[in-house]
């Protein structure tokens, strides 16, 4: 049996926005690899075996599929949203660029999903319609003082800007920090979205101005959209639109 | 009858990469608006009209939208990619801000797609494992000055960079500017990617480092992504993967 890995992004929730591709590699799939919630998303059947496992612990995840796909398994490595962005793929290339040499001859694919802030966008109307950035708040894996030059030179170039994991459990004040450097070189009342659990049963949507918006209104499952200048709310009785215009004049 | 709108993401080409829930709603439709190669993507059948139009004219295609649903239609207006990422669903916010009182009484739904970078990116690796942002090169709709000033920005801030519509029909020294841009900034030699086409049967992938980087690389379907100082390029005999470890250290 040849074995291969697939890195697959499951999207924000809803089954219906699982493409067919990711549909199928789990079908042929005899090993499912990831965290706890998102292993818990991929129904059981005979001839697989689920691998959930606890969260940071990715390069030793990233290594057990590298491992199982050499011994000849057909693996795929779940994430939630899309694997590229802050999530599985790079884990698994930095085990494999460190593991053995035997690793670069395996069937490796990425197969994208629908990544958090793309739902989010779009349930709300289109604030990422023109240039935005994705910025990963946790700061785990990097120095805070490069996520505070990164999110002011953001701001200085107006991009909308779409926060990942907004809430760290390790720094709890570090939204509250960003709010107050966003206030600082905007200036503005923007909009922001706050976007929690997007196309589940508990998802809800808030939109404030920039001077309101307060790190109590996210929590680990929020995505946080930070609209640029232009990004602009359209009141209508069945609920606001948020979206940022093609234009930049 | 009552009318809705949907607009919504074909992804990059590839039927497989179409969410579940889009292609519902084209199931359902009874009118299809968008640019002439994403409307040839749908099949025709009984009971759907298919409105093909030419590029630059989305304020149009938009209306015509939006009129048709107030009378009863239902209609996808398709973007290629994702509709919230440089492409419809700011448009038909344009010009339902725009039109009649009545226009925000509709039932207006955004189905997110994979948009060009992220299926890029996976096709390569994971360039966009960690933060990144995405810049639209086409100055139809924005002074030249403000891409310039923006694509120092993120270089300084050391985003990887997706750059949509590298080549402009309007500005063709353009990308040439960009390169003179990052390599001023940037002076390393981080690795470029251009992706052409992907996920189709003209698909491409090239990775050269930013010195070597040219604008005769890209043509219209062409994603570009730069890396930041950190994106790596791992040598396989079955072809490099292009990724950038989610550590900033």
């Amino acid at each position: 049996m040849t074995g291969w890995l697939a890195i697959a992004g499951l999207g924000p929730g809803d089954p219906n926005m699982v493409t067919p591709e990711v549909t199928a590699a789990l079908a042929e799939a005899t090993d499912v690899i990831g965290y706890i919630p998102y292993v818990a998303r991929i129904a059981s059947r005979e001839g697989l075996v689920l691998h959930p496992s606890d969260n940071r612990v990715e390069l030793d995840r990233a290594t057990h599929a590298l491992q199982l796909a050499t011994q000849g398994h057909r693996v795929v490595v779940v994430s939630s949203g899309d694997p590229g962005v802050f999530a599985m793929a790079a884990a698994v290339f930095e085990a494999l660029e460190a593991g053995p040499s035997e690793w670069r001859d395996l069937d490796i694919r990425v197969l994208p999903g629908i990544t958090a802030m793309l739902a989010a966008s779009a349930r709300a109307g289109a604030p990422l319609g023109h240039d935005f950035c994705a910025i990963n708040l946790s700061d785990n894996l990097k120095p805070w003082g490069v996520i505070e030059c990164r999110v002011r030179l953001a701001a200085q170039a107006d991009f909308a800007i779409a926060f990942y994991n907004p809430r760290s459990k390790a720094r709890p004040d570090g939204l509250v920090r960003i709010f107050e450097i966003l206030n600082e070189t905007c200036r503005d009342d923007r909009p922001v979205l706050f976007a929690r659990a997007v196309s589940t049963a508990q998802e809800t949507l808030r939109i404030v101005p920039l001077p309101e918006a307060s790190a109590e209104m996210a929590d680990m499952r929020t995505m946080i959209i930070v609209g640029s200048s232009l990004t602009r709310v359209i009141d209508r009785a069945i609920g606001p639109i948020l979206y940022t215009p093609r234009s930049a004049s």
